[in-house]
């Protein structure tokens, strides 16, 4: 059993949509195919990944290091012969050869995209979905199938207003979420409390169920200021108020704004993750940590952050939940049992949402159990850049 | 007045060394060239740069966002009119357009090592050393060209006992250093103890001249037993003794190690140093900040976090130098008054060392004031290489 190729292509968002601090327009990203020996109805298993959303492609990364990393390596030494599958902690390792310590996203991304299909692979090797043999090695709980989805929008874009705001925060409404995320700081406060204002008398917001993002757009200044501005609105999560690192602003922040921060999308280790929860002043299962997987070196680190968080008062269930709307995230969420999920419908082109037939039911999606894998099989204009990849 | 292009090409190391994290086999690095339109003695002026050494060569980046972002600039917007020369700020500001916050190291190598390439040709425009243009910009107190520099080096290799590491001490000592570090970590503590005292009984220790450096390579135990064993020895400094971004242990070694820690060229951001010096439990003008210029953005960028440290009590010129023993670390040490500089001699090949004629004298470094730009002239063979780079 092994790993016979590994390909990856980078591939464009073509995305004119803008948050606080950039537009998306030249963004790219990795796609990747995991080719293994293994047969599965009468053809090779690949597994497959995406790089996720706001890190460009790392192709040269993976084909000059990671992947000969892999390729190179003793078969056998990849394998965990009691599930006579990919062992994905010793592929992790093997990616990890050779790296200096710190300096995390130089690698964090490549590593991890490789590792998610590695897991895509694992799972359809073991014809069961991705959160299963997920839930089976890193979640003693069970795995968390019926999934709370929340939509990551409320984006600003050319000669959008208030009515198409509007307009797209009650199309998320129409498929069934019931939890929505709007972009703030990438217009002056007033604008953006106006703007608050007319999603919140959309939405209502009995059940907290608007949340807002300055994606680390803010000032220090302005993020107070934001913070003082936002706090009678009683809002699901304040995310990302200033620069990522900025544990000290973020201590502030949490002693003078009650209602629930949000951050760590772009912290990419258990190191700076650690780093938040000791000195960011976040407030266990009260506060909420953001982790990209496929971004953050994968599932298996992932894993390891959240049995970090053991023993610090965090619990994975209440506080912790993927970046990223898309089938890795939450599948990962889903086995590692989540707090919730993020869902970005139609935003990324054929990177974004789910199963093309995914239904949210008042904020739910229930994953299939009977799709092995993540399921990009499920996604007909992802699956088909993603096949060609591997076929030849 | 325009950059007309900008070349990049990856070198291998090539180098058999090892320290206690990984070896150096596989290592490579980029060399950058920037071409601009500005002519003096006849030919159009060329800056230089590499990526120092232990980040992987980070072409692809650099083609694929940063020179783009500066060749598609307007060139108008990069010049600064009161000094009829680049405008290194307004060079590194392009360069970070479309990136997110966070994530240094994805980014923070290939736009250091482009911007250091500007400052070898700003310095040229100007004809006048690198260390000059700098100090002008951002050191009123003066630049520092009578440089004490140190050597890195006990380096593991294979076969390599005590004689022919004293071999390698001795060596450094007949170049005119007096000021040494030798890596530990890489062998029992017992073994490097007794590597220790071997070197210590050559170079004795009443100047606090030898330095040891664990390359982040001890697990938080083990940097605890270092800790206790090396504390007898009155070390000039103990070198990153566990993980770069583990703050909270840096604050217990603080509080139980009273000679001076030394940490820093691992982290990439001035938000990064930020945190260290606020929750690493670093002390102000004893413990030494390590930061790599061409790794960490650049120039301006380190300027920035020295300005920072104003007011935290850290002083530039007894608390900071730069990682990379290099013309490069080497200039940008002495513009900015920083306490000493590394040195690499004969460690890296072509890429080790300074001006093929520097001349250490009683450990210190007088820097030419006739050769303009950063100097990579002097170094035949790096040279050699790079004026291939750009010419056609």
């Amino acid at each position: 059993m092994q790993i016979t190729d590994i390909r990856e292509t980078a591939i464009p968002l073509n995305s004119n949509l803008r948050n606080a601090v950039f537009d998306f327009s030249q963004m790219t990203t990795s796609i990747v195919a995991v080719i293994t020996d293994v047969i599965r109805d009468g053809k090779p298993v690949v597994g497959y990944a995406f790089n996720s959303t706001g890190r460009y492609a790392c192709g040269a990364q993976m084909r000059s290091r990671f992947i000969p990393r892999i390729i190179d390596a003793d078969p056998d030494s990849l394998i965990d012969e009691a599930r006579d599958n990919f062992n994905p902690e010793a592929i992790l390792a093997a990616m990890m050869q050779g790296e200096k310590p710190g300096g995390h996203s130089d690698r964090s991304v490549g590593i991890g995209t490789i590792e998610v299909a590695v897991w895509d692979a694992i799972a359809k090797i073991e014809e069961k979905p991705a959160y299963q043999a997920i839930a089976d090695r890193y979640n003693p709980g069970g795995a968390k199938p019926d999934m709370f989805v929340y939509v990551g929008g409320g984006w600003y874009a050319p000669g959008k207003g208030i009515p198409e705001l509007l307009d797209e925060m009650r199309g998320y409404l129409d498929m069934g979420y019931t939890q929505l995320k709007m972009k703030v700081g990438g217009a002056p406060i007033s604008e953006d409390i106006e703007r608050l204002e007319a999603v919140l008398n959309l939405v209502g917001n009995d059940g907290w169920n608007l949340a807002v993002d300055a994606n680390c757009g803010l000032t220090p200044d302005e993020a107070r200021a934001y913070a003082g501005a936002l706090a009678p609105y009683k809002l699901r999560w304040y995310e990302e108020p200033t620069d990522p690192l900025d544990y000290a602003l973020m201590t502030e922040l949490a002693e003078t704004y009650e209602p629930p921060l949000a951050t760590g999308e772009n912290l990419f280790s258990q190191q700076d993750m650690r780093n938040l929860i000791t000195f960011g002043g976040m407030r266990p299962n009260h506060d909420v940590l953001q982790i990209d997987p496929p971004q953050s070196y994968g599932v298996v680190a992932v894993a390891r952050t959240i049995e970090m968080l053991h023993g610090t008062g965090w619990a994975v269930g209440s506080s912790v939940m993927p970046h990223g709307g898309n089938q890795m995230s939450l599948h990962i969420a889903a086995g590692l049992g989540m707090l919730l999920c993020e869902s970005y419908p139609n935003t990324f082109g054929m990177f974004s949402g789910f199963a093309d037939d995914a239904e949210i039911i008042d904020g739910y999606l229930k994953l299939d159990p009977d799709r092995p894998g993540i399921g990009f099989e499920s996604q007909a204009d992802l699956y088909e850049v993603m096949s060609e990849l591997s076929s030849n």
